[in-house]
């Protein structure tokens, strides 16, 4: 075991930047957290009394310039996601980004490009775009079995991310920089796609359709409340995604493959725990009421092998490539939502 | 195919005798109900009306006596069961008795006594006891793979019969002549326990505990509405059964077999149909509210294997030895129930 | 109670006109099979040792003229199905004819129009195309909920038909005049589609995509074993279909309406039956493995429904001219599966 | 925020200690694992390579006399959780002391003894038994469901230990000092039961019966490989207890309670993840294989929750009084399991 800890620097402490903070700070054995930013007051104040030993800054260059840190966790607001980790690479920093890089494919595309470009003077830096369903333990049997042939050739690929209904008019307002459901929602399960089907797997064709059923603001900002695609690779395989901002239950996100010799889900009959009710209302399980309350051990499983494949100089899980790519088919698909035009890629595949 | 059709007559039009004529007269291809008799005149008015050809009788013997009929199905008060039963069985026509044959051991014993001395006459004459459970498929499946050996052998078999809770005071009321709940609610188990343990198996000892929690007046009866009893086999097996009166969600009724290998369950996730809802309760199923509902097509079943094997003349698929020991066991559990003592039986095993 | 029974002619007594024949002849209580007809040397066979006092005939025509019909049940091969439903419209019949009426929307059509003229002169006459599904009891208690508006208004539907793997090369064979597999498999699908979101909805697209994975004969008849497919509706509803002839496990045939403020399923989670399995491999149910192990009963209903509708002059619960849409729903989504287009129908909507 | 850390040490480097050691030392932001001490070389050895900054001692007694601790972990064979416990609680330290506190109620009274003498002179000092159940989040939204009367009062309490089956004969040389089955494994079970039916509420009676059908060797030590209880509960309440060494498919911990207007379960469908697999066996899913597979969350926070009760002076989660009556109740079981006889206690009640 390598004694050493990685020197941590956490960007932004609004929701996400909490919890990164804290898993890092208090879950994650190997690494430190030494400093953390945000230009809000409020959050440098929630800083100050939880971080124990941490230095807050309100200004993510200064931290970048005064601290002796290693590696940086961006959690800042998306618009800034791209211009932060690019700061970072260039100096050398490991970097771990949320997803999504950016809701434009040519500012991915430039954090992809600062990285291959650094990689030629900090050979081992470690770049990685935080989809946290490829750190769930589910999810990973599920690959694993794929992936050893245990169903012989997947065929079929379905996917859904289903958030729980919210009547507070947030949707609406963040859906004016979002990039679009399937930027935002369907972000994961196109990663989940190209983990499963193949990182270089080539897209022939792809559509979408939708429509906005409960929050009517959306079609200001060209966006639905829901939406389905359907996506063809070569070689023979076909996907279906499915979005939705109207679940009544709670966070509903499924995953399945349907294979020759057999099929696998994941997530097919989502619960909250182990608790089951009966009661006249019938035999009823809980539900997630949000993505944290169902991926936490993800996150803090994230946290420790960013941290360990920093340390041990080890390729990290999620190429950086792919979540450029992830980047190119959202935007495809959110431009088909808009247009009801089906996009055949030229030369057979997405070029990205 | 044989062509003939049985002639079969309906003692007794309450709620089970409605549903056993229906059955065999509109849903059984191989029988002719020709006649029903009951007491009740609003019950022979349903008759009259539902029964299109049938003949309808106020008195049980006349409708014998009159009729050329050659098999009676007897869905009377409890009470009447064995009096009906062994009227029939002297005349030498086939029986399908509703369970318990009596709540007392001494006259169901008197049922078997005078179908044995009967069949010396009446060699193919055929009487059953209706445990409608032995003719539902999932039973029987469960019943196929453990005796083949499947999942090598039972050791530990559980079981429940938990009616949906009913305020009406019903319950209160039927203790009075119902001979408990043991001999009432888990009749059924005991009959299952019988037919997946052995009809021959020998029972050491028994005891159960019981509380009257929501149907106080119970305790005017000497019963209980809800109780837990465990029993001790010879060869190495032992049993737990639940009975309840107090479910909220509906008749939630469980069986599993737990052996070398393999365990197996039946209705463990009780069910009324194949529809789940999700809403703000979370996701949830219905189920079955009373025992017909969950049995409905095990009774059809019944009515056509019953009618079979009078016609072709095949063993019954219960024995009526079995269905003695059944009120054997039911009335040494009550007992336990009431006296609090633990009951064990001499030379190793119950007497029937 | 209308006492009077309906007189039944069966025409074909292939796989599903033996059931046919067998739920009318003895489980439908007001129906009496008097005849049925059939090409098929070796199926006569069967109907003249399995159907007790029914004219077995080589000619449907013979049938009709010779024998005293009111009802006609049409479970023949699909090519005939309307040509034999016209020429017992034509005498006054009333009609249950299998799905689909034809794999041509024009032949389909056809039926209609027989209908419709006949109607003048015969203003009782039923004819109705069977979709078994509308039968079960689990689509019933969902259409019912949705219908009293318990969730909100529904906005996305999503459907598949999922057929048990057959390696015996028989679809292959079989897609030869299926008609493709979403006439063949999802007709059921668009039928409910139709059923939930209204049969006077109107599609504005529709496309689909589709892969051969284990049947590569297919391709030669123009077919494929998996497709997937979105669909738009005025009125802000969207739809998924999904089809394959693949699945490992079983018979999947699922169901699901997501509204504003609730979703349900139907079959969700496929079972054959209430047994539940612990052992080495995990904890497991097993699966129906053909449609008909799964909607048994609803065909039973539907014979019961059909018949009570021609005897008492009611409405039937299917319109035919939903299911003339239903072919052109399916006859249009296989036309986009191969020629990869998205469809959009002028004046908004589909013509029928 | 208080900011001091708890200084810990380990007692004992086995399979547990081995977990409470890394969770303690990893994982709980708030304790900082300064010693550990094992008799065991290799456990030592592993503790030297695994444990960084932390000082392994061959003896206990002389880890709690060189090191500055504050609490100690006690994690070895349950032959000296009871001595050691004893030796910190004079030392003033704060002690969390693996499950069973010992196989022998007078053993299990000293410590408690001990403590409420230590309490006099350091009223700030906590002693818990670990029984880590108490700390998953499954059965504490169950709990809290339950005291808070959303079913009204409960009156059946089920509850179930089942090991996955071991063939290398550990259990039966384990056996020689478990105290029996219901020492061990339904200990957890007995927690429960006091912690939801009401740590004071008096037991009137208990009785069990068992068999060894896979592990005959237990019966040297007078053990079981499958046993069930019921007992009495004054007020009203019934309870049964099933433990078994015999599941094939896994580790299948479930808890019930049924009560007046619902019943609510822990674990009715035990699964290892969210993966659900279908093919040719059907349709199933995982099973954790172990206990520490299902609750491993738990015992991090039980880590981190008797860390803070002692850095902040709160009242543990469990009274060591329970754990005693705990002990109490299982010595009994294995006692009536052995003799055969229903205890009923004097006094109505079971003495502690």
């Amino acid at each position: 075991m390598v004694k050493t800890k990685l020197r941590v620097g956490i960007a932004g402490l609004g929701r996400m930047g909490k919890r990164h903070a804290v898993n890092f700070h208090e879950l994650t054995a190997r690494a430190n957290v030494i400093a953390a930013s945000t230009p809000d007051g409020e959050e440098r104040e929630w800083g100050q009394e939880n971080l124990e030993g941490v230095t807050i800054y309100a200004d993510y260059d200064e931290m970048l310039e005064r601290e002796d840190l290693e590696a940086v966790v961006i959690a800042s607001i998306t618009a800034v996601h791209a211009e932060q980790a690019i700061k970072a690479i260039k100096k050398g920093l490991h970097v771990l980004c949320e997803k999504p890089l950016s809701i434009d494919l040519d500012v991915a595309q430039s954090v992809l490009d600062a990285y291959e470009k650094s990689l030629k003077t900090h050979p081992n830096q470690k770049v990685m775009c935080g989809f946290s369903r490829r750190f769930d333990a589910s999810y990973r049997e599920a690959h694993e079995r794929i992936t050893r042939g245990e169903f012989g050739l997947p065929v079929v690929f379905r996917s859904q991310t289903a958030d729980l209904i919210d009547t507070s008019g947030f949707f609406v307002e963040y859906a004016k920089t979002s990039g679009g459901i399937f930027l935002d929602c369907s972000i994961h399960d196109i990663d989940l796609m190209l983990w499963f089907l193949g990182e270089d797997s080539n897209i022939r064709s792809l559509q979408s359709v939708g429509v906005t059923a409960v929050h009517p603001g959306l079609q200001e900002s060209n966006d639905r409340d829901n939406a389905l695609a359907t996506l063809e690779f070569a070689g023979g395989k076909i996907a279906a995604l499915y979005c939705t901002r109207m679940m009544a239950a709670g966070q509903e996100d499924i995953t399945e493959l349907i294979c020759e010799r057999g099929s696998i889900q994941v997530n097919f009959q989502p619960r909250k725990n182990h608790v089951e009710i009966h009661d006249a209302a019938g035999a009823r399980r809980l539900l997630p009421q949000h993505y944290y309350e169902r991926f936490r051990e993800a996150f803090i499983t994230e946290a420790a092998e960013f941290t360990e494949c920093c340390l041990e100089n080890k390729a990290p899980p999620i190429s950086l490539r792919s979540s450029v790519k992830a980047v190119a088919v959202g935007q495809a698909l959110q431009r088909s939502l808009i247009s009801g035009e089906k996009i055949v890629f030229e030369g057979q595949t997405l070029k990205n």
